[in-house]
């Protein structure tokens, strides 16, 4: 079984993808979950282009990981400038991390128009700028840019290009599909091309979807011998995106016997396509191949009795291998399946309870249909079926809440951390409490005083810590009067739930996530103890 | 140039997926658009399967078409019965559709697991199926189940069922990747050999999208011979959904010097595209080929000026000849030459205004780095510039602001629509408005406040209407002290601007946002109609 390396380029590639914007801590969860699922390399990110890539490579220094190596990300010298002085490179080095990858024309064109440097000055750039960086000990990837239009334009001198990083010593060449829209045939040919050229060299491959083919042309590169493939999570990159490379990697496990990050991580594969979606804010699409919600699920009459009788009719791989799994859809049967499923996960048997399942499945399609979504939201969906099993007795009843939210351009920066004020009024047992908390902003106040106002009933809540707050809106083109989506994660002393409130008004949408958490909290803190 | 015929099965196969339901009217206006874009085949549904389509079939009888030729789908005669009294075969009939399109089986397994029949009752179930429905003068595709794996089960028999359609007089075989996991290697292998065994005979490609190859695949099968394509608009379908016949035309003509829809009609493929999506409630990705709002997006700094220079280095084909446009995107990573065309594009020459460039990239850059994000603030981004160059003059000053959020669990749901309230106190030139406006939530008390506040002074603000509100935590993991980002989208006479706040309170951000939002409009009415 051939090994292919895997190359991920979401921190420096995928953050060109129109509306995507990481933290530093963004790109470093994004980096933890990427060394734990196995991908060869990371590339970081520009150490010379921005204050937050440069804090990335400083912060990624003191983090240990098992598998992946960092590299940084840059450009040849500049012409005219040797290697020693570049400023550009300098930086490369300086950042620390173990490789480097830089790109490179090979395009003529590109040389003499864009760049406007003699054909063999880039020459001399690419040489210099690999040799430099291979005697400074990096391992150093070059990536040619425009290979593929490079090698129709002038054949000759987009390999020169190639050869003048192979004799400096690349560790790997990737030829670039830059413009994404090349097919695979072409691929093919010309990746085999370079590949008889360079004997014993490494070759890798980065493409874009911009034709569509950018999962089939990186398969391509590989059957025509690149052992390197450069992609992004779920494909995000500029214009239509990069290389999904989860999908190239369930392809080349699943389909062309070569491993990637092995069979078993290969089962992490949906969990990692939905955990970055969460972290870059790009949703995965529901039909995404493999991670998808929808990947597995059927919905045609015609097939479901043959699907019974003959499975592999309806599933070119089994959904369990990426850790998907297969649905039916507008299936009662399958509905209940995992219902009880969920159900039995949360500690509740509801085949015992003798409750009618039915009934709560369309409650939980009626609130899907208003903007709810269970699928992180388990304290929520928890409390939903105690309420249907007659179990749920309130931790407090409210009265009323109010939140002031006061701006005075006057007052300065001084007076920011509390320009929000909340004041509750709520009632336990039969004792009454009013509390009012400050914050921030005013979810943050509302908390504040929720926590104050029960404390003395509920000492135990101090052991509840919102961890993660996410405002969605579901439907987002009905402008400020659409619904809005909150999701709360709460961790306690036995991890983390989700709970989830709906409202037009976000305010009240917050308020209804934090009531749920603090009252699962308590529920579960009393159930575990008890 | 080699004619590719191009089948639509949007309103059969695609509709399989979930989420879709089309309504009869939905379906005669996609035929409607199928037939302007110049589409060779429409398969409008199962004439025996459903109501709906059946009146499809009645409706569509009366409509003229100018170039489309309409297709109705089933299935070969059930095993045991003859063509000639098969009630599907029968209802295929006398819907009226000069196109029939069948279904039968070519996978060995097939056969015997799931349609339990002998292998030589489905050769005779195909063969006299197309005879029948060709003795009735219909023109006739044979569509071959499961062809792909059917031949690497038994090539032999998979070839025999093709035999069988063919010796009927099968107008066209189109072979069918079913289970969407074949890659692009192997369906060029096993179309070549299905016509290299049937000189003269038509051969059609269906294919889905699991392994994410479904164009790629088709375009191979289309090297290896096969003259027609099928798909569905946008790659809607089951699962992970059909090949996007869009995309598939688009490459076939611009790359593959095909002729399907001809290059005049090519330019309506993006407005084709937002058609289906608006009809069919599926949304084109933005990142969708040939037709995605971010198709010919750009966004890298390090591309921008090399782009002004040699325009083809980074677009792999020209967006007008899809109907789609270029545009330049600003982002932290962003330099001097896209921030010029961008600010030209707003209506602002930064060189001429002799500004320094890299103060104000500097300024976006560190506003980026604290949660700005200025790629869809186009409103926003003109304000900062006109700050930087000394063209800014504030439209009023915000004395204070005061939101309250009321909830009262007594009150009901009557009061709910003014649950928040709002108090502004601004100053205009020298006068002073106070105003006070309710809303659902906070940010539609504020909108309405402010718009109170500076009607008398500015009645033009009423133009203004604000159509669509995001909210987005860039950094999530803060919990409720996380910086908000919120950006609003105006509407005025001219169309549509963005504008962003950020704050760690979600109100103040959605002020900033807000006041950026009227003062970008007024200013850029002022300038339009001035």
């Amino acid at each position: 079984m051939a090994k292919i390396y895997t190359y991920d380029c979401t921190l420096r590639d995928g953050e060109q993808c129109e509306g995507i914007n990481l933290s530093l801590e963004d790109k470093l969860l994004i980096a933890r979950r990427l060394d734990e699922f196995g991908v060869d390399f990371i590339e970081g990110g520009f150490p010379a282009s921005n204050p937050k890539d440069i804090a990335f490579f400083k912060a990624v220094r003191h983090m240990r990981f098992e598998h992946s190596r960092i590299a940084a990300f840059g450009s040849t010298c500049r012409k005219g400038v040797a290697a020693l002085d570049d400023p550009g490179l300098a930086d490369l080095l300086e950042c620390g991390a173990p490789v480097v990858t830089i790109v490179g024309k090979t395009w003529d064109k590109q040389v003499t128009l864009a760049l406007q440097a003699e054909l063999s000055e880039n020459l001399r750039m690419i040489r210099d700028s690999v040799a430099h960086l291979k005697a400074a000990g990096r391992r150093v990837v070059f990536d040619a840019e425009h290979f593929f239009d490079g090698y129709v334009s002038n054949k000759e001198y987009a390999l020169e290009c190639l050869r003048a990083a192979h004799e400096a010593g690349a560790d790997s060449i990737d030829l670039c599909e830059t413009n994404g829209g090349a097919l695979p045939f072409d691929v093919e040919r010309i990746v085999a091309a370079a590949v008889a050229e360079f004997p014993g060299q490494n070759f890798g491959i980065h493409c874009h979807n911009d034709s569509g083919c950018a999962v089939a042309n990186t398969l391509a590169a590989v059957r025509a011998g690149a052992v390197q493939v450069q992609g992004t999570m779920n494909g995000i990159g500029e214009r239509v995106g990069n290389t999904d490379l989860l999908t190239v990697i369930a392809n080349l496990e699943l389909k062309m016997n070569a491993e990637t990050v092995g069979r078993s991580n290969l089962q992490q594969l949906t969990d990692v396509s939905h955990y970055m979606a969460e972290i870059t804010g790009a949703p995965v699409s529901a039909h995404n191949p493999y991670s998808g919600h929808s990947a597995f699920a059927h919905k045609g009459g015609l097939h479901a009795s043959a699907i019974a009788r003959f499975p592999q009719a309806y599933e070119h791989a089994d959904p369990k291998l990426v850790g998907n799994r297969a649905r039916m859809v507008v299936s009662e049967l399958a509905g209940k399946a995992s219902l009880l499923q969920k159900a039995a996960a949360l500690g509740i048997d509801l085949e015992a309870s003798g409750a009618n399942v039915q009934t709560i499945l369309d409650d939980i399609k009626n609130r899907e249909a208003r903007g709810y979504t269970y699928e992180v939201a388990d304290g929520s969906l928890a409390l939903l079926l105690m309420r249907h099993l007659g179990e749920y007795s309130p931790v407090f009843t409210l009265e009323s809440f109010r939140v002031i939210v006061d701006d005075r351009e006057d007052t300065g920066a001084l007076a920011k951390d509390a320009a929000s004020e909340a004041t509750i009024k709520i009632h336990v047992g039969d004792q009454r409490f009013v509390a009012t908390g400050e914050g921030t902003g005013p979810v943050g106040a509302l908390d504040s005083a929720l926590r104050m106002a029960i404390t003395e009933f509920y000492p135990q809540v101090s052991n509840l810590e919102l961890v993660d707050y996410k405002v969605r809106l579901p439907d987002e083109s009905q402008g400020t009067g659409a619904v809005t989506r909150v999701t709360i994660t709460t961790a306690d002393a036995h991890g983390i739930f989700g709970t989830v409130g709906v409202s037009e008004n976000v305010i009240e949408a917050s308020w209804n996530a934090l009531v749920e958490s603090i009252e699962y909290g308590l529920i579960r803190m009393g159930r575990k103890n008890g």
